[in-house]
């Protein structure tokens, strides 16, 4: 086949890709601990809640037939718009209007299409890039580039805490931003570390991506005020020069793929354009199903009430099992502040995370291989920074006996790993 | 704003970015005759079908809660993928698998994907186009190109019929193919003229992609077998150089954004990868309400017994309303063959048909000027071409009195439009 550079990109399988797939070919196969997707936790509230909101759509005389008959605008489904303009106006002050919204087809689509339009090539003749100040961070940013590379990354400072618990920090003495930056970007919580970006790192990246006149792009696909998958004391912010990416699919609605892109007019409109040219309109279902929730502020409720206890004590149980399975490793857990994952590291550990990855999947427990959270990172000779490929990101949010098989999985490998080297 | 070439592209309102905002802003509002976008008619013997089909996920145990609460493979929702390929054997022999069908966010996905993949930069250094041998052609793929203007296309040859109709073919003897010609590409029935290339056509353009090794994309969204909204006798084709492209929306669905790909399984493979890192993957309400319609073929009895009968009575009264309206005018209709518009060629008017849309709009009849139909036209001066700036589309798909009340409004402007010069 002759296919375009562009094209090209996508004959051979890169991270996102291999999640995808992996996601789509073993999810649900007996046997299979999936530990690897990013499918959020079936809870049954939740369900119930989105089944009796199709339920009352039905119920309408016209509103499910007005859902599947035609076509929103290029900005998406212009009632949940609505909704959501006066629920943050109305909880938080923001100024506000619908003139600062764009959906799209989910947050991948989001950061594709905000990548895209911040770094590449300018009309200058630059090619700009996006700054991620922090690694690690999430698979699916790396490949979104349509000409290429266009992240600009950096080592994380790593503290080290009590119980084998250790966190990452922006270290901002690293940092360079100067003009071929297009924007600054950091997912928060952070996937796949579970890491929480403190009030004061997103106060100085606030401050840095203004002095710049450039946007801080966060996504906020596990944070305020839903899905609310955080387990530290937060509040949501948006300033004009923010960019504040949210999305459905952690409150349980993947399936609907609604991402939600907060903005100034000016971002949000070509926005809205892009949604044109790539797809004529973002699909409505999830706009549909979830427009009451945030007119009734249910959609607080069900967060603070359902979905963040739901995680924080299948986190806590979790992270029990990895001390208790792991015990004797010279292993390190992320602190975990929010996400449905958990991101171990293993100090030393004498093979990479990919094969660690394969010999973990032959015994059908599939995660992560780590060293696909660095992008932009150029992948350096791991015996300069072994980190990279010794950690692997598993997924909480499954049933609790798979996850608790898996990480019994995961740590009889881990050992056996260790245990060759020291022969 | 500092935005990327790629973002500038989208900062300025194109074709199909005018029609998705009038769609939006426009429908639904009173006193709006909207015979602008491309909706899809309410036809209730179809809305009942799916909400019927809805109900029925509703009703089982948990394929609802299946379909919201977690992510497709990234080729799209697998049951209907399977039921696809099993239509396509069953009905027409066709040698295909579930590898070789993408499904997508919609046929205008499907085209950024495809152009792109076959369209830019390649390896070698050149850039390749993709032909389209006839224009009038479809609005939505004119800003479609990632990295600018991607398209060739040619002047139709036009044949005069009787009842002031007349017909576009493509005129083989200005074509040319060479090296810089990625795919060739055409929508059949076409958006916007109705038009349907007869199968001698077909053959040659399928054999002229065959010769040059590229594939023959066709644009299948109101066609065979699958809405049949085409009023000639034809037959579905399928090869393995051949890209079928195909759509939900049609048939009713539009706001469910399903667009489904059959090709050459290394171009099903690599869609599939472009919706992993664009998208994760593409919804999946269309194809979880259209499974088992196309599972018990009754997506063949829908299609065949309501939709076009339904199609083909509303256009038989749109160009008899039309005939009555225009009488005495320099008009032409483009014999309707098939797709939900009427392409009306006003022979030496006056004004241009940006400046009628302008008129029309003002009196709150929305049409589509015809000059965005012309993707890969250089837009030459209106006296060399005139008959580029005298065309606008006609969706005849709504209610028959708004219908019938815009095509007077279109009438008198055009009959004062006609008078104007004159005097």
């Amino acid at each position: 086949m002759d296919f375009s550079n562009f094209g090209q990109k996508f004959t051979h399988d890169t991270g996102v890709i291999q999640l995808m797939d992996d996601l789509g070919q073993y999810v649900g196969q007996p046997g299979v601990k999936m530990l690897g997707g990013g499918n959020p936790s079936r809870i049954p509230v939740i369900e119930t809640y989105f089944r009796d909101q199709m339920a009352r759509l039905l119920d309408s005389e016209d509103r499910f037939e007005n859902l599947i008959s035609r076509y929103d605008g290029p900005e998406g489904h212009a009632p949940f718009i609505d909704a959501l303009v006066d629920f943050f106006q109305r909880h938080y002050g923001w100024e506000i209007t619908a003139d600062n919204i764009a959906l799209t087809n989910g947050s991948q689509t989001s950061f594709f299409y905000l990548f895209n339009m911040f770094a590449g090539e300018h009309q200058d003749g630059s090619q700009k890039k996006i700054l991620l100040p922090l690694t690690p961070e999430y698979i699916g940013y790396e490949d979104a580039g349509i000409n290429g590379d266009i992240f600009v990354s950096y080592k994380p400072e790593i503290e080290f805490l009590d119980n084998r618990l250790f966190k990452y920090h922006v270290d901002f003495n690293q940092l360079q931003i100067d003009e071929k930056i297009g924007a600054i970007c950091v997912s928060r919580p952070t996937n796949p570390t579970g890491n929480v970006l403190d009030s004061h790192e997103i106060t100085q990246l606030s401050q840095l991506a203004q002095e710049h006149n450039i946007p801080l792009i966060i996504d906020n696909a596990y944070g305020l005020p839903f899905p609310n998958i955080i387990f530290s004391d937060e509040q949501p912010t948006w300033e004009p020069h923010i960019v504040l990416c949210m999305s459905l699919s952690k409150l349980g609605l993947p399936g609907a793929r609604t991402g939600i892109i907060i903005a100034h007019e000016t971002i949000a409109r070509t926005l809205s354009n892009m949604n044109a040219v790539v797809s004529l309109s973002p699909g409505g279902f999830g706009g549909a199903l979830a427009a009451d929730a945030i007119r009734t502020d249910d959609v607080l409720r069900l967060s603070n009430e359902i979905v963040r206890p739901h995680y924080q004590a299948k986190v806590n149980q979790t992270i029990s099992w990895l001390h208790e399975e792991l015990a004797g490793l010279d292993y390190f857990i992320h602190k975990p502040e929010g996400a449905i994952f958990v991101w171990i590291w293993f100090r030393g550990l004498p093979i990479t995370s990919q094969e660690l990855y394969d010999r973990l999947k032959e015994k059908q427990v599939l995660v992560i291989p780590g060293q696909h959270f660095f992008p932009g990172l150029p992948a350096d000779d791991p015996e300069i920074w072994p980190h990279r490929y010794e950690c692997i990101r598993v997924s909480y949010a499954g049933e609790a006996a798979v996850v608790h098989e898996g990480i019994k999985i995961i740590a009889a490998e881990a050992r056996q790993a260790y245990a060759t080297n020291t022969e």
